[in-house]
């Protein structure tokens, strides 16, 4: 049974929902994950003023650096006090800029049915992107094509608790890089028919993107609905640059919420300490949220960051380290604090298989982005190896973690309580449950049962080929495939996309692709 | 750095501290987790009083059975109704009896730097016990000996985060059984001077483990101290058997503290659902709890519980399931409104080997069980295949993991804020902390460094054997056993623990052992 199907078995109840169950399809989706469980907030009031009153103090005094000449002429009209490339921001003023973002954002897919809320109690859980390797459907580690990445956004259209496809899960390497943004948006666009993000590798891919985007929703509609999310990363510590500021002006002047997400590396670009660095991310995220404000006033915009502390002996970056728990549940109630929907990453890790510290790092991480309230919940599936490969068999295990995630941050049912303590007195002491009809009624419904965690007897286990989870997992990711039914576009805009595509790679020139900054 | 050497470097901080750091033994233990994260709290306050209620109308109109009529004979002195083997316990009594149990436990290690306080925001890390298969050093899955116990009781003598050796992680199977809690209780005391756990296997079992207490600690020190626990199931629905209440009893007298445990196979023997799931076991758990009482006024006792969710395809219990986690936060809501200290089960799962499904499930139910608040945190490393078998990688990794789930439950620290802030002004927009003095102070108390979770680039971790993490866990064991110094029992208490084991196994008949219940 689909954790959908249960869901709405848990919705509507009884004989009709079970009569339900047998006419749903494999590819259905959650709808918003609705958080019935409450948040970690492991600081007082006053704690979390003392870290609005620090990064304020960081923007007015130090100030962050915005290396985009059109973003400092902005500032100035906005009133700030901008200094050479550094841009000093009064408390006031960014109060006042982040005051019209939206506390919720209706992000809109294409079929009507798979449009999604996030922000306050909504979540929605997004595949992990950008990885240059693959972990394949042999586990082979290799460069990704652009069949590769369609294989990853049927998985993804597939999985019930995934609500968007992303865009680029893997690299295509086999296009050159210059076009590779169309061909990852068309497939994003085509294979799902889910939400999906956009790429803000420059400017002009996002205007790319967005003009993509205007095919395939109408550019009227865009302009009163969030269609696409793009994420921007900052350079912690205090810097957002050109291309990312350019990427985040084309969302916002199109009203299409663009993630500020401040790259951390605790203890490298941050303090070595968990409230410092919350403190200092908490200023950059600020001072992006408040540009998008400045570019367009009430535009959407996502609370966002990327963390990790980085090992001192490596350099390299840690993931389900206790420091990165704690910084989660701290800049949920920052973001809540300033009411804006925000993003963490899920599922991260640092294991170069789908070994047992892949699956330590993963779902340590997915607890406490659960219990921070996350409401952007990105990288839920395929990351291992610091985000270098994407893995079809991390994939579909994320991908059910996730929804075993969503039920326990739906909470406690209550529904059934009084019948349910009929059926103890029913069976009385030494009894078993098994026969009696509110077993059989609810057992579906009651616990999950997760497909790829195998519970069967050693010997069981042994008889049926004694298969690890890998194996099962690309089992599960060939069987999705085989069942995988395309959502198909409308002609015209299928057509017209292709237009599109094939217009601005006569444009772009294939030659330059190698020379651009990725 | 061990993470009791980060413990002490948080405390007392500076020069001093990093001076201390390298006379610091491997062995040394963390102090009994305090708390500083706020617990997951699912239910309102009318909802706790919904499932007490509950409980208490299952206890006085359902009844439990006690099959034992020592107990049946001393309910009735308590005034209870008792009807055959069925007592109906009034919620006044039930109250006016638990109300007795005190809310912490100091438990007593033979050596007093090694003594943990459980309870409130106290929390301990405990073993697994009762596996019947070990995967050795070489990751093979066979019976284990006294040998492999002794292996296992050192390596959680080395293991920081862990505050006891437990008992029998595995069944000395070399040994009849008749004789084993003897081995194993002398195997808990000679290699480590962490508090352990008593077997109850039987109430005689019960005797001669306290016995043996008594020689180690002295039996007037028994009488206010507690140095030993216990563990009792329940049969769940609703029954406490004869063995289990005779070792309870034999406990209770000598004032040492019981874990009152419901075996709870959700769906099998509870209803399946989980708040009514969670009423019955409430209601199984306060009729032990309130035996303890009748048994002696005022003795330690813990709320205990086993807790699987059962696979409807297989029967199988599952473990790391959304409900579970759920459960989980629900009877820590429970526990602390009746002021009595409570156990779970950490680390739990069900993959026959070390793999991603293994870190998945473990990982999970760590989270789960440190944002409940559990206070006697068992099985908490070794745990796979269902409890089937203790494995010495997963041993060690898990050992690592309770160290950092401690970090992370230990809550945020803002001792150098101040200081750090000033970090971020000397560095400014666009720098690196590294070379700071703050983050040259406090880099290695900042960030917890994982030792067995790696991060290296794909091509350094292939240079170095491309080895997965069960490995690297087995090398550490290794490690970790060359480093095992044994903390030796003062000679006169060895004899006298060895004349006392070599008097009993001349007094149990060895032939015996095939016919005893276990």
């Amino acid at each position: 049974m689909t954790a959908l199907a249960e869901a709405r078995t848990a919705r509507r109840g009884g004989r009709g929902a079970r009569r339900e169950l047998r006419t749903l399809r494999v590819a259905d989706m959650l709808p918003a994950l609705r958080r019935g469980l409450p948040v970690i907030e492991p600081m007082l009031r006053e704690q979390v003023e003392l870290i609005d009153s620090a990064s304020m103090d960081i923007l007015e005094e130090v100030g962050v650096v915005f290396r985009d000449p059109r973003a400092l002429d902005d500032w100035r009209g906005a009133g700030a006090d901008v200094r050479g490339e550094r841009v000093h921001l009064e408390r006031g003023l960014v109060r006042e800029l982040i005051a019209t973002i939206p506390a919720t954002i209706t992000l809109h897919a294409r079929n009507p049915e798979r449009s999604v809320q996030l922000g306050g109690p909504n979540s929605i859980f997004v595949p992990m992107t950008g990885a240059p390797y693959v972990r394949d459907l042999e586990d082979r580690r290799r460069a990704p094509t652009l069949d590769d990445l369609a294989m990853f956004h049927k998985l993804a259209h597939m999985a019930p608790a995934l609500h968007s496809t992303a865009h680029h899960i893997v690299e295509p390497m086999d296009h050159v890089v210059a076009h590779r943004h169309l061909r990852i948006t068309y497939s994003s666009m085509k294979h799902s028919d889910k939400t999906f993000m956009g790429m803000t590798t420059s400017p002009r891919n996002a205007e790319d993107v967005l003009d993509m985007c205007a095919i395939l929703f109408g550019s009227d509609f865009m302009e009163t609905h969030a269609v696409v999310t793009g994420n921007c990363n900052g350079n912690s510590p205090l810097v957002w640059d050109e291309v990312m500021l350019g990427a985040m002006r084309a969302f916002c002047r199109r009203n299409q919420p663009v993630l500020c997400s401040p790259f951390v590396l605790g203890g490298a670009n941050t303090p070595a300490s968990t409230a410092p660095a919350v403190a200092q991310l908490n200023a950059e995220a600020l001072a992006a949220l408040a540009y998008t404000q400045v570019v367009r006033r009430g535009c959407p915009a996502i609370y966002g960051h990327y963390l990790s502390t980085v090992s001192m002996a490596t350099g390299a970056p840690m993931a389900g380290t206790p420091e990165i728990s704690l910084m989660n549940f701290m800049i949920g109630q920052m973001a809540r604090h300033y009411g804006v929907p925000w993003r963490t990453s899920n599922t991260l890790g640092g294991a170069k298989t789908l070994d047992a510290q892949a699956g330590y790092e993963s779902a340590t991480t997915m607890m406490a982005v659960l219990l921070s309230g996350a409401n952007y919940i990105w990288h839920s599936a395929g990351w291992n190896e610091g985000g270098m490969h994407c893995s079809v068999a991390k994939f579909v295990v994320d991908a059910e973690q996730c929804a075993m995630g969503y039920r326990m941050a739906e909470g406690i049912r209550w529904d059934d309580f009084g019948e349910a303590l009929a059926a103890v007195r029913d069976i009385g002491p030494g009894g078993h449950y098994l026969g009696h009809p509110h077993t059989q009624a609810n057992f579906q419904r009651a616990f999950f049962m997760p497909k790829l965690l195998d519970n069967a007897a050693f010997e069981q286990w042994v008889a049926e080929g004694s298969r690890e989870i890998t194996a099962r997992a690309l089992a599960e990711a060939r069987a999705m495939l085989a069942a995988y039914e395309e959502p198909k576009l409308p002609e015209d805009v299928d057509e017209a996309l292709r237009d599109y595509i094939a217009r601005r790679e006569r444009e772009i020139p294939a030659v330059d692709a190698l020379n651009q900054e990725y």
